[in-house]
């Protein structure tokens, strides 16, 4: 019987970097956030449309890829509701006390390691006077620098085992399952999942090399396809690496635009995608053959999009 | 204390109409809908990405004007739910067998007179072999007939006492309020509402003359700002009469163009608006002085917008 | 010394299709042409945006490719200078009496041995009752039927040698050269000129083959890149063959979409495209490590791009 | 008889401002042009797209209004026939060694008093280090700051005489004429010319007050509508005045955006319009009544439109 989830939304992602202050640049120059705050080895960064103070904390660290990832629970019960749950899983790693910008959140990592924060005490943004806004109902002004993002959408982490990590998300977090692809040996290759009618704010694809804890990629949102289009003109005069070109995706129905910032990472510039009114939505099933056929108009994913994660392989230990 | 609603989203709304057959030329011919099935007076009609069979209900009457709306449960027990608090307002109409396309409905009426259902029993759309999609995640094929709206996406309606409605529709149906206009002499002159994080999706606002359960305007959604545009163009060459040309709410954020199908009922072919993430939102409550300034980008909303709905009062007997 | 070209555009473009009902399906519901009149094997088609008859004469053959096509000239006397430069050529067929919608035109070959025809009189488009538009400066109404292409803008012919083909464009026919491509071995890959600002009215690239006669794509254009998207949508739940999906060109900077209509001729949808306003521009030569990057975004072509022309060689006597 | 004009197109304008420091500011941080030079009380800017050295020179000046404008010919024989045809009209002014990256310029004034020099020899622009483009066919990197505008598209002039600066363009210039208003009275309204196949590049339209040498606006280009919706949400949140919103043109049907730069004068953000291949296009007239229906979609352009010019008439000594 369909319910609507405990958990309301990611609330942040932290992301590692091995090149701090080319990351930061890309991060504020190109992509178009704001510092929000700095704090000992972090930065925190928003897109303008973020409610509350940041979205991305970036790090400074010895390898790249995800540090950890928070989502905000509907209200104090319901996070205590999913804390529980987890716990149950012996995957709970307590409470800590917070960080810049919200309360108690509690620690845990999900089946492939990676390590998630719940959290309902939340601060929401306050602009200083060069950034209020003309309109009320917006947090913060639209400052049209670089490509504008205008908050973080969705994460994109890797597994091992996909069906494990996208049971833990649905079983124990509550999130929907609209769409996963299951290959002919009958294992599952990536799950597509949300906490709202949007077609995806958390992805687990197979992680090639089998490795555990890695980060596929963090996709920021933009209002039209058209600041896509834009941006991959931003990121060709900016020298960032464009990995695939502005074009639409088979599943979810997203426009994307995939790119390296500098210390590696992979993030996209993304827009569209189906939303979802159905509370008994049915998970729609792609097969092997049909992922075969490429991205929605035919455009083959070059081979790094199934391999390439941070950190990488190799420099793990 | 936030929680998700109980009702997930509008399954339909009932139109009524003078002109039956340009009306249905419109609706078909000129926004792109498709007839999903006749029934005595009324057609039912469905845009390419509506999941269930269809969202809007034309009906030939004596008087233009909405017949009634529909809202979907999330499940059997939050329509029990539901159904039990409306009829402890006394408001209760009781339960009928259901429509073509769905089951069980519980109706009532809203403080203003609209007649309202509620439902969960719904049957989800199976195209014909001539409109079944490329991509397994769409309901629907894109036929790109004219306008080529995706679904319904919002109603506004009417109402003498806007906050009596507003109250109703937020304690009783569970609606989130997200913007309001507040005049000066404090009387409430319209409520944005939504059930899920869309900007809205239930509206009312002030009837000029303090009639009754009136329309404002159905609202058709389109992916893009470009696709308003072209609408534009389109009802231009099909002699449909605008109201108010493409332009960007400064309520919502909302991307508009409203028109008038043949027998007056306003429609709007909309896209974009903000999206509410926050479970604790606040209201944002918009002065008269601020009403004033105009749209989003200064349009000056003309007139007829804050005076004309359907039945036109002077119809109404 | 820059000087205005004699010839102003391209007037029409005939093309030849061994399945004329299913071509002319394609181009009247898929792409939104209008049959403007037919006479023997040959249907005349139109986009909304022509001023002319017609830009499209679709005629049933035993092969595909194109027939012929055909420039007009800026006056009378433009006409018989440009007749006269060719006839100096050796390359002159001689004048014909004119054929629908146009009066006299010279004939010839290019060097490679593709038809072309030069003609000065011209039919104005004068639209019949239910395609008068609203606007008095557009020829037709806009009838939003599929992809809705205005008219055509390029023709992409293939060469043995392009320097050849390209220079006979330039020096006899005053097409001004904007770009082109140079191999490392000093050979011409590919001509982009245009007798106006925009980026390329006719192209030449090298035939994979070293055939002669043939036809790259007819691009057909639309007002905006959100069209060339949403054409790809269409093409998609059409069943068209999409050869390369909507992107930017590095050359001329078009963005575009390719694809195969039913009897194999490539049709681009295009829009954008750099405009020359300098008299005096000095052609931008590629070289072939340029070319290797792929498009503008790093899409890389794929290889039929570069070796698929109509008729198929092996068709060919 | 048509023939090619023997200018190619408005090389730049010399806009005059009473706030130097704050008019720069809005063309560089908010329209994001680039300052080429400066010299004495002038800034030169330029578009990324423009190829030459800049297309704007903005001068502290007593009053607000256009300088001068300058045209350049296709060549040095075009120049000299050009010089010579205005000097028979007993309108020259004389040839000036020419000023910041261009050679002779030959000046004379138009039948409202405008300043206009016609010239040949002009610097291409060769761009700095940090601005050189990836894409070797674009003349300068495309920085994404502000609006991000691409060149100058067309210059509206007021005149109290519509009609006889209209013919001085088109008789004397070599101007072509695609639209014009007549009034009922037979009296002209305004005139749409260009030297291209764009719906316009220079626009007489009436002085309401009577006045001469007056400006209207200045126009940049940009090459999207969504570019113009994005510089609408801009203006907003820099506090930049609009006068209009964006919508479509009936005449030329170019998309626009109005609005003031610091020191009142009116500057459009454009794209589209339609594109004229006719050598023989017949111009349209449009009625009196025929204007009364406001814009393409039915906007009613507002009084200040049609009265406001800069310098305003007021201040005129």
């Amino acid at each position: 019987m369909a319910v609507p989830p405990d958990l309301a939304h990611i609330h942040h992602a932290e992301l590692f970097t091995t090149q701090p202050e080319e990351s930061l640049r890309f991060f504020v120059d190109v992509l178009g956030m704001e510092v929000e705050a700095r704090e000992g080895a972090s930065v925190y960064l928003r897109g303008w449309g973020d409610y509350m103070r940041y979205s991305l904390k970036l790090t400074e660290s010895a390898q790249t890829g995800i540090g950890h990832m928070a989502f905000r629970a509907w209200n104090e019960d319901a996070l205590q509701r999913v804390a529980a749950a987890v716990e149950a899983t012996g995957r709970g790693l307590g409470w800590s006390d917070g960080d810049h910008g919200h309360g108690p959140a509690y620690r845990f990592t999900d089946p492939d390691g990676h390590v998630f924060e719940i959290l309902y005490d939340a601060d929401r943004y306050e602009p200083p006077p060069q950034l209020v806004p003309s309109l009320k109902n917006q947090p913060q002004r639209y400052t049209g620098r670089g490509v504008g993002v205008k908050r973080l959408d969705h994460v994109n982490l890797l597994a091992a085992d996909v069906r494990a990590a996208r049971e833990f998300a649905t079983d124990v977090l509550g999130y929907r399952l609209y769409e996963r692809v299951e290959l002919d040996d009958g294992s599952e290759a990536g799950a597509w999942m949300s906490l709202s009618i949007m077609a995806h704010e958390l992805i687990y694809t197979r992680d090639h090399y089998g490795a555990n804890g890695r980060l596929h990629h963090l996709a920021f949102w933009v209002d039209t396809r058209e600041e896509c289009l834009r941006a991959a003109d931003l990121f060709l005069d900016n020298g960032v690496y464009i990995e695939a070109a502005p074009s639409k995706h088979a599943i979810a129905q997203g426009f994307f635009l995939y790119a390296y910032e500098p210390s590696g990472n992979r993030i996209e510039v993304t827009t569209g995608g189906r939303l979802v009114f159905d509370p008994d939505e049915r998970p729609v099933v792609w097969t092997q053959t049909e992922r075969a056929k490429g991205q929605a108009w035919g455009v083959k994913t070059i081979e790094a999009f199934h391999t390439y994660g941070t950190p990488p392989v190799e420099s793990k230990s």
